[in-house]
């Protein structure tokens, strides 16, 4: 299984191929922009520069493409560019990209995909066309969707694309009944589960995971530019202000149903952002905070959770996508991967469609997604 | 995922492959004789006759080729033989393949596998080499082995190849809590669990399972030239007499803890076959039963039955493959596909290997396989 590779059938396949490479290239580096690619080709065809976002703050996919231009001392008057995304029509920390793309001269652009923040939305493309460049859209579309169904989630629906990632046997133990998990899965699914972490912009776990397994949760075993953000729910800040995860170089954000006290002066003064965001039973409103994790520009959000708030997620219905790794033993009795339900009748399930199966290591990873939810 | 396919790189190659090829046609027809192809190929090259095993009593894969070369009108004399298991050197309820081979007067014969049977066991090739036939071991041996785990399982351990059915959702539940699970699976699944019912020797159930669902657990879905055999472990005899799986026309064996009385009475006069095999603890010793079933000729062994029973089987040490269906949506709480245990250390798991990972409809079929157990 997985998704079939698409064949360049045609010179805008071609180089909008190019320019998602480039695009999947800035995989874990944009956050909380999106990953956007940019490819310049001038009128005989030839490629003459190329870009990709860089960190936030940092120049866009097509100013980089047109410095690589002029770096390699190239013409960019008539050229076509090819981006992923549609460009930028407002200054934010960056200047307008469908300025510099109408003022260096050229002559077409080629986007995948519409950008649905409401600063953009159309207007790059209506700036593009009044300053009598060429546009097309559509070309590569489903590769660019795929590559930014975080920030599209965020722009269109106010919510993280919310990944869940898992690890059972094959009778779907997370744990023995003495708590005992370490290892259930292999090596590899181990370090496959950090690349999935690297590329998130923020990574959400529960109190019952810092105070039984005191986990860092960042990014080690590859290298990254930036650590995404930690987001702890917390109802009653028990978080330990000495847990291993403060040593990491990343925002801590920890959601509580109430902020008083020596706990949370603790918390703030290791550097933590407390936010108090309680549900009517004193806990942590997991719906709101989601929602209060898209205002923070969390674009795709990891969770790596125990079952508490695994099942807190699920119950919520904001699950996107489920990453499981599956390990090839039984187990028998033990702990699920989530506390919810229970259901009366088959109709209430989770409904997902396996998205790629691939092995990893001895293992299995499945990427199966909520039907419907990846359509922006 | 999925087994290599092997490209036939040799003239001994490419016939052999089609030998496995007829083998693998006679998948649920031959029980309990294993599954086995043979081609005779002429000097020149060509292919003069071809032939699978029959149904039990019927003519094996040698002699059907022979007649086929018969019926062509084609000279055997001097012939090879391509066959994929080892020819028979006793009289069952056949002739010896290795008289036929040679009073045919072929020159050669290329066997991918050594029958371990003991009244085989490398006689049919001495008795081939006694009448001057040039003899080659080893062609296809993979492949031949694989079509065959249940019969070389039977002749080598004395059980049968034990292959445990199960289907779950993701969260590895078969049921919700209230019991309800028709369907978890999809039509596609369900079909495809009758392609192993119908090349499995017998198929095993428990009394939880007949008295639950009241199932006929018969093959209907395929055509096919035989019924699995059914086993039910029924320590109490608590087998309906009027249960539909009466209904088919195979034989069905009861395994009970005590056979007195009534109820005894009433299953043998629906022509159930009682065996009585009682562990201390007055229920059914289901590994004698399993060793049992391999006496009675059981070559692969289907288990589609409840946790108990699964639990039970799993507890023994006797499962060699678990297969799969995994359905894409999560569950919450309900039931495990097996009550056994609890561990205490994930050492005591029972470890598989992925074999073979395939969509099936819009779940995904998983075959695994105990590591080791396939090696005869």
């Amino acid at each position: 299984m997985g998704d079939s590779q698409q064949q360049p059938h045609s010179e805008a396949a071609f180089f909008m191929n190019r320019a998602l490479e480039l695009a999947q290239q800035a995989m874990n580096r944009t956050s909380p922009n999106p990953r956007v690619g940019c490819v310049l080709v001038n009128p005989q065809g030839q490629v003459v520069g190329e870009g990709a976002t860089q960190k936030a703050g940092g120049p866009h996919a097509e100013v980089m493409a047109l410095r690589d231009a002029a770096g390699r001392g190239q013409q960019v008057q008539g050229a076509t560019a090819y981006v992923t995304l549609e460009p930028c029509a407002h200054t934010g920390r960056t200047g307008p990209c469908c300025v510099a793309l109408s003022e260096a001269g050229v002559a077409k652009v080629v986007v995948a995909l519409l950008d649905p923040n409401p600063r953009v939305a159309g207007q790059g493309i209506a700036h593009l066309r009044a300053h009598g460049i060429a546009v097309e859209v559509g070309e590569g579309a489903a590769q660019a969707r795929e590559l930014n169904l975080g920030f599209l989630s965020r722009m269109v629906r106010g919510q993280p694309w919310v990944r869940m990632k898992a690890a059972t046997s094959l009778d779907g133990k997370t744990a023995l009944p003495n708590g005992q998990s370490q290892w259930i899965t292999g090596p590899a699914a181990r370090e496959d589960g950090q690349v999935w972490r690297a590329r998130a912009c923020a990574i959400l776990t529960g109190v019952g995971t810092v105070l039984a397994d005191n986990p860092r949760l960042d990014v080690r075993s590859l290298p990254t530019e930036r650590q995404p953000r930690l987001v702890i729910a917390d109802s009653q800040l028990r978080t330990p202000p000495d847990a291993a995860l403060f040593a990491a170089d990343r925002q801590v954000l920890i959601y509580a149903a109430q902020l008083q006290g020596a706990r949370a002066e603790a918390l703030q003064a290791r550097g933590a952002v407390l936010v108090e965001m309680p549900d009517a039973r004193g806990r942590v409103d997991v719906s709101a905070m989601l929602r209060d994790l898209a205002r923070r520009e969390v674009n795709e959000l990891h969770v790596e959770a125990g079952a508490v708030l695994n099942g807190a997620v699920i119950a919520c219905g904001m699950l996107d996508e489920l990453l499981l790794y599956l390990a090839p033993s039984l187990l028998g009795p033990g702990a699920d991967m989530a506390q919810w339900g229970p259901l009366t009748d088959l109709a209430q399930r989770v409904p997902l469609a396996f998205h790629d199966v691939v092995p990893v290591g001895g293992d299995l990873r499945v990427l199966a997604r909520v039907p419907g939810r990846d359509q922006f």
